[in-house]
């Protein structure tokens, strides 16, 4: 979309608390699913540290016209329906609800005197998935993730022949997707042992993964290819996506068909979708690829998605041990990444995803891969941090990690940034590892 | 479950054409999701040439308790409410509709007054999905199969190290499952030229996959696997299952993640869930496994399924040529196969599943992977063979097919038989090729 008033910098809220706000200013408004003293769950905008009923302002009558129909499919427990509206229900909501919140706008009287009953304390409230997800699919479109993950396996080169022409991606398990803050239970599982006996039990290299996720919207029908021109016009927004994976039950069951139980324990995701409006001021090209590498083929190729297509998001994993947080000391960051490094366009992935015919639906989540800096500094995962445990990171408290343990605290954040715009942020993606059943 | 009197073969039912009926006859009584002339979808039960309307019925007062409860979960358009009521539910209802059914039973004189309300004709209804998919998994569970795709794959030995020890399983797409009867569109994708370079159109390497589906219900909470002990109880019934595959797209595209877009364009079931309790009669011990093979680990080790876990069913593949059907030529069978050479009984595909936490969910699909014979005669897919196309299957036709092509109409069909039982069919998993897009 083009930038327009609601990027505006110069624009505040009357909700006080938005202002530099750092995760959720006037010009976010991300979309989520919450619910308050064990009610029923229902859409809601984040404004600083409040959160906007977007029921209770539909009741109030603050909306008409397409941003009435979309606060209306907002209204349930997931936001599957505003998601199959696609971007211009979003965009009306996203103006009208910009224009409530603003200091001063002409609108914004009717919605502050209501502010008692349309606003939650968000620390009060319970976050909840945003979507009914019927389907994730994680790629594999961090280019230095996967050249790690080469180096792992031993292969030479480490990258697959296949890597620069196919956004390679497998279909993962929705029904364990949780939003940030579910306990992450240690999965039980087969692994190799030394002597290469087939052994079960619980995974000792239990592994985080700094990914990007895509929500999904409106979709196509079965054998209805998205042509990559309208691509991006597919993704409703975006938020952080930790693919907890178990190293050692992946590297025994992954032949020849992928892996399966090393992912489909459990996938936290931060609640709010950041939507692909918030984040128009920024988009980036297609980050240049090294000389020699082929240009994509036609289906994968449009001029303005590569011009245009990609994010500059930084991400960072922050690290809490149990031994830390009972000194009180603060979590340390373990790993500073970009989107940037990502090799593939979500465009490109919705693209490829259904250049078969497959059909997407409305609340289906993507995976981007694991986002990994060109540096150890900016490694998305364990097994790259330690280089599979062989050289454990040593923290600040003393403690070394080969994988993570029982108690570890693992949070991913997010932030867009850039000269002359407000920064906006998705919240926090965590999830602490508790002892295997 | 124990043999009863829905399982006695001197039993015949008033409705004249269930009798011999080779697919539903009185004992087999098989569930799923039907509509006619346009109206609401809604559950029902095959007997011989008609559907019983399980709606219909409840609304005629012929059911109670138990057989209620489990009848009014399949008045509506999915049967995900009755498959998360588990067994007990189905049993009550398949021993009331038997009754009701049964030629001379007490209950029979009510329902056979009641036939013009409560039985269409089958030939007039629309048949749908018995279940809105929340996930469908792919096992690779037949070991000739296994072992032929690693011949082709040139891997010495052809089975992984790990198919002996790990139910080897990919997930899938739910999304893209359709009911028998579906055109299947040839999709385009990405494959490899003799020169090494990726390229996109329809793939050419188009193959069936035949296998064994299975229905799950009533499901597990995320964190809580399911014990081999309890596995089979999670499992309501089997249908046949094409995992349609593009087996160029799938070569290129495989590495190092699995299958992705060659499995997610379109798998076909047969319609009707043929219930576990129906099956009984064809229980048989888990086939043998060659001298020297390892037992399974612990967590799938049950000695009641070891003894009685796995199935007899006889499985077939019926190739028609659009040439063959201009000239009334009848279709061909090119595989006879059986669910004897699984290597993993369906509750070991589900404690394994589940062994990590992963939960299942009611109305989730399992694919057994391809079920071949040992030998050509039961091949279970093209790419075995053709040997991969370099030997073409020549048809009574006189046409040959590496692959499949435009217009091939392929069926896939299973029954159950055993001395001393009626014998039960499973209907038509079937769809004829369309051309790409």
């Amino acid at each position: 979309m083009a930038l327009d008033e609601t990027h505006d910098p110069q624009r505040t809220s009357w909700v006080a608390s938005a202002q530099a706000h750092g995760e959720f200013p006037l010009q976010n408004l991300p979309l989520g699913v919450f619910s308050i003293d064990g009610d029923t769950p229902r859409g809601g905008m984040a404004i600083g540290d409040s959160i906007l009923d977007l029921k209770a302002a539909l009741a109030a009558g603050l909306f008409t016209g397409e941003a009435e129909r979309a606060a209306s499919a907002a209204s349930g427990a997931t936001l599957n329906p505003l998601l199959a509206l696609g971007a211009a229900a979003r965009l009306a909501l996203r103006r009208r609800v910009f224009a409530l919140l603003s200091a001063g706008d002409p609108a914004a009287g009717a919605a502050q005197k209501l502010a008692g009953n349309i606003l939650h304390d968000a620390a009060r409230c319970t976050m909840h998935l945003p979507s009914r997800i019927g389907a994730f699919t994680d790629f594999f479109a961090g280019i230095h993730h996967a050249t790690n993950a080469g180096l792992r396996r031993n292969a030479n080169p480490p990258l697959t022949p296949n890597y620069k022409s196919v956004p390679v991606a497998y279909h993962s398990r929705a029904s364990s997707v949780r939003a940030s803050g579910f306990p992450v239970r240690r999965p039980n599982g087969q692994h190799e042992t030394a002597e290469n006996q087939p052994e079960f039990g619980p995974s000792r290299k239990l592994d985080f993964e700094l990914e990007l996720g895509s929500w999904i919207g409106p979709g196509n029908a079965l054998g209805d290819p998205v042509p990559i021109a309208r691509a991006a016009a597919q993704v409703a927004g975006l938020c952080l996506l930790n693919d907890w994976s178990a190293r050692d039950i992946q590297r025994w069951e992954s032949a020849p068909l992928g892996p399966f139980l090393a992912k489909n324990f459990c996938t936290t995701v931060s609640p709010w979708i950041v939507t692909i409006e918030a984040l128009a001021p920024f988009r980036i090209a297609q980050p240049p690829r090294p000389a020699g590498d082929p240009r994509p083929l036609d289906y994968l190729w449009h001029e303005g998605d590569q011009q245009n297509g990609a994010f500059d998001i930084e991400l960072e994993a922050w690290l809490s041990t149990a031994s830390m947080r009972a000194k009180n000391a603060p979590p340390q960051r373990i790993a500073l990444s970009n989107t940037r490094h990502l090799y593939w366009t979500v465009a490109q992935m919705v693209a490829h995803h259904t250049c078969g015919g497959c059909n997407l639906e409305a609340g289906d989540l993507f995976g981007s891969g694991t986002i990994s800096a060109p540096d150890q500094s900016g490694y998305g995962s364990f097994s790259e941090l330690s280089f599979d445990g062989k050289q454990p990171l040593t923290l600040a408290s003393g403690e070394k990690r080969a994988y993570l343990e029982d108690g570890d605290e693992l949070t991913l954040r997010a932030h867009a940034r850039r000269e002359g715009r407000v920064s906006i942020g998705f919240g926090d993606c965590k999830g602490t590892v508790v002892t295997a059943v």
